[in-house]
């Protein structure tokens, strides 16, 4: 497993000021001297494992950072009796086959007391700041000050970003809905971060084992892995045995929210026959993963038994498998889906961990030829439908978006779920803009996901070069996560969110003056960056080098035009200069260049 | 070198009917038996080197395709004493560090005789289609049918793309301006393509060598490599020695137009001094360069004088090496620069080979910071103004556009660019969406390329993984040019392209069938897509299963809807039944299921 700082940044923490115990965590990038430039702090949701002073240690798990935070406001009950880890909840598995149970020893299973608030939206509505909305708020400011000059000029299509984020304004975007913060109050490790609308885009990378593959070990290192390139949240598809087992393993140790589909394991539970699936099956199953602390389930209610039919012309189908389930289920029986009769039950039992919904859309497109179609839109205003009487019973919601769409289709998907679901949070699974490049939907996807990014999507699913082929390793999950934090990146660019331009900007500013270390240390994937630098200039001596081996040293544009700026700047720093003076300034340059045969060059070249 | 026929697929040809003897190539890919559909038909750059029974030697260079053409409307005369080579024109190399000179015996070198159209656009004009005329409408049309029946549902921002290509309409694009043929007279062998905004939207692979790396074989190795994937024309983009020569070798193996920035070869004659430069040397390599058989240049005539001061404040200040290298003469000589001054003359020059431009956009910024500024959106109104003075020579005209813009100031580029540039096709490179990821700008321009691909641009020039770190290698260009064929792509499915959707349609189907080879072979990159796929499930066996590793057996989407379907439908095809008749279908259906207890899931499971 990979642990210990990422190249090139090291940790920090800031405290709370409602809060002073609050420690949340950035990466700081420190430059080089010559930059005359502080350090730049980035969001940095991979926990403990990337700082040097944790002690890391799997079969423990990370530490309960929010046990206390649970117990200040004594909202909580330990429950007596927790459910105990039964044959069928691993599938079956025994003996050689079992996967190790995670110890639990000494552990509690907490459940919100009657009448009291438990849901960060119930806290919200009572006009409470919790420490994890502080948290969160510090968090999403990257450490910039409530002073701090603003660099925006996006087009944010209507949504509302503050300059600066206060504990106030975290609190009101979950009590409108507009916004989710994922904790269940039985996954004391995580370390709290927000959905919405209004703040950074996040990302979500899927892990997981099939009936084909997968091992505790694997499943957790990619959960550790994913975080430490930057997912914001993991969600835990596993099927087959084991999965009660390998979902501890992963709970305990992760610092972001975990989702899961419920009805996988429910499905496992009764043979991996969908017709046999029942309510009582499905409610054991919640209660199971609320007590083990899953933050959100998605919940595929909004697959009716009416919409079944819309979608036999489709060129393919139903693609989700929650969806396909409950489609047959709906069949079987034909009658109306027990998801959606027994939606407010549901609602009453996460409400009591806090576990968030994921209303998961059953019906999205797989194909471009599918996108935008009848089933998909009915389904949606379903899930708004579904999403009010979740409020109503305080349980946060955010709404799964598809799929497969082609850029003149996708503002419609944005449109309608602003339309029909109250501006609760949209969580999109790319959408793929093409289905022509198997081996390369992570990109085909990320064109699609950094558009309905911009348009308001506050959460994008990864997608893997390996969908539709194969399940991804670990390589497939890098290159996903960083595919996606540099389409989420685009989108709040475009958003004009007042924090993302300063990256871009350091980033910019260390090319043109050839800071190469800063260049990667600053950039997504440091290490990646460095290696293709040094495929073709090996050399250190050329990290300092005022060329690079694209142009060479007589072709240098950055070099030449770094000549021009300082010529034109004298002595000043231009700011002040009228263009005349700068022209003057230019064309003394131009007499310099003339009288030492561009010095400058030629010495490079030497 | 990489040669022979693509996986999955094959060569095919299709003869002209106002020019019989034209051999329009396609790739077309056979589909397993039970998909029960027609080959699928793909547009296809590669040239003979995919085609079994070419012979390929590049020693000898290819069938001058063209020749016959061009002599039979007998408007080019043999120039008597060509531009011999000079040691200058490689570098001064010499002996052991001399590459290599292409064997030229029995070549001839053509030019426009006199009061006689010779570009494209002046045919076009004179109400002349000719042979290249009616290639690229075959090409466009990818063999389908005047008659067949189009699928499209895009938004095209105002372009024109009609349902089926005629040489006609090739020819009126043409004569319009709207679209360009890039064809030097002298480069025979090339395989006629046009880019104009109401055609498929093409993809430039960018090669050469430069002070730092680069030799012969390598360079028309990567050409090869390139078309091979896809890249419809091929920027040689060589400085340093032996530039020439390694031209010479390209262009006589190339069947993509290629392209070339000519200065940087005036640039490499004064020893790499810019101030040194002269029209007089320009205009040598111009007619060097022409005669050689270069069917684009990149002219940086835009980049004025009075502009230049505009950079002076810039994160990132001039980052075209062609714009620098003029910036810095303007200033070194504080005057107009010689390319726009003598831009008449130029285009006296071009027009006699027919050398289309790609007017450059020596301004275009290198930074989100810098995006849509003033000195950006300047140069780009002089090269409106130098489209028009370009057309009044009869030559043609391409604009090249930037560079590093956020997502929501692309459209800005196309609006701008569509209302100063009379139409004339806008070709950019990216736009790179972010600044934040070196290593994955291939993707970070993907987003942008696809997005001003649908806004209007004709052509996306590529960029690789290697951007802004090193030279691309083989791999990285293979990569780089599949990112921008799915980003083309979807440009054409957005805007509605009537031949775009059957291919994503045909790919659909195939996974939705289980058709695996199919579906690798319909795919942009058959082989990462069969390799991905047999990581996870090698055996072959597999490649017929009705399920694959992502969601194994039990939980496998496509199947249950599969199922689902064929229920619905009964004994036909379901297009003739109502929803209640579906509805009726899918519950007996359900029934069918309940006694078989899935009997198939089961069986697959086993």
């Amino acid at each position: 497993m990979t642990v210990g700082p990422r190249a090139g940044g090291h940790k920090v923490y800031q405290g709370g000021t409602l809060f002073p115990d609050l420690r949340v965590p950035f990466r700081q990038v420190d430059l080089h001297p010559t930059a005359g430039e502080p350090p730049v702090t980035l969001y940095d949701p991979s926990g403990p494992y990337t700082d040097p002073a944790a002690e890391i240690d799997i079969a423990r798990g990370l530490p309960a950072l929010r046990a206390g935070w649970i117990a200040r406001r004594g909202d909580c009950a330990v429950v007596d009796q927790p459910r105990a880890v039964r044959p069928e909840d691993n599938g079956g598995a025994s003996g050689a086959t079992l996967a190790p149970a995670f110890d639990n020893t000494g552990r509690v299973v907490r459940r919100g007391r009657a009448g009291r608030p438990v849901t960060q939206l119930e806290y919200a509505r009572a006009g409470i700041v919790t420490e994890e909305m502080e948290y969160v708020a510090i968090r999403e400011n990257q450490r910039r000050a409530a002073t701090d000059r603003v660099l925006r000029d996006g087009e944010d299509f209507g949504a509302s970003i503050p300059d600066f984020v206060t504990p106030e304004f975290v609190r009101d975007e979950i009590a409108r809905g507009r916004a989710v913060l994922p904790a269940n109050i039985n996954h004391p490790e995580l370390e709290p971060m927000i959905i919405g609308r209004n703040f950074l885009v996040k990302i979500n990378a899927n892990i997981g084992n099939s009936a084909v593959l997968g091992h505790v070990a694997d499943e957790v290192d990619k959960m550790v892995w994913a975080t430490r390139w930057g997912a914001d949240t993991v969600m835990d598809l596993s099927t087959g045995r084991n999965i009660h087992n390998i979902r501890d393993w992963i709970v305990r140790n992760s610092p972001v929210p975990i989702g899961t589909v419920p009805i996988y394991q429910a499905l496992e539970k009764v043979g991996g026959v969908a017709e046999d699936l029942s309510w009582e099956v499905f409610r054991d199953t919640l209660i199971e993963q609320a007590e083990q602390g899953v933050d959100y389930f998605t919940i595929h209610a909004g697959v009716r038994l009416a919409y079944v039919p819309l979608t036999a012309r489709r060129v393919t189908g139903i693609v989700s498998r929650g969806g396909s389930i409950m489609a047959k289920w709906c069949l079987a029986h034909h009658r109306e889906s027990f998801l959606y009769e027994k939606f407010a039950e549901i609602c009453e039992i996460m409400r009591e961990y806090d576990v968030s919904f994921s209303l998961g859309d059953g019906l999205r497109p797989g194909s471009i030829a599918d996108a935008n179609d009848a089933a998909q839109f009915a389904e949606l205003r379903t899930l708004g439908e579904l999403t009010r009487v979740a409020w109503d019973h305080g349980c946060q919601v955010m709404i799964e978006g598809p799929g497969h769409v082609p850029m003149h289709k996708i503002k419609a998907n944005m449109d309608e779920q602003l339309a029909h679901c109250g501006e609760a949070p949209f969580y999109t699974l790319g959408p793929l803009t093409t289905d022509i490049a198997p081996g390369y939907d992570h990109i085909t996807s990320a064109i699609g996901a950094a558009m309905i990014g911009w348009f308001g999507t506050a959460m994008l699913c990864y997608v893997t070069p390996k969908e539709h082929l194969g399940l991804p390793d670990r390589n497939d999950v890098k290159t996903g996560v960083i595919t996606y934090k540099l389409a989420a990146h685009a989108a709040d660019l475009a958003k004009g969110h007042p924090a993302a331009r300063l990256h871009d900007d350091a980033v910019s500013r260390a090319r043109f003056e050839f800071r190469w270390e800063d260049q990667f240390n600053l950039g997504l994937d440091p290490e990646t960056a460095r290696c293709f630098h040094d495929e073709t200039l090996p050399k250190d001596a050329h990290k300092t080098a005022h060329f690079c081996s694209m142009c060479g040293p007589k072709f240098c544009s950055m070099k030449i035009s770094q000549d021009i700026r300082d010529a034109a700047r004298g002595q000043n720093d231009g700011a002040g200069m009228s263009a005349a003076e700068i022209t003057a300034g230019l064309a003394e340059m131009g007499e310099k260049f003339r009288a030492g045969g561009s010095a400058i060059d030629v010495a490079v070249v030497e």
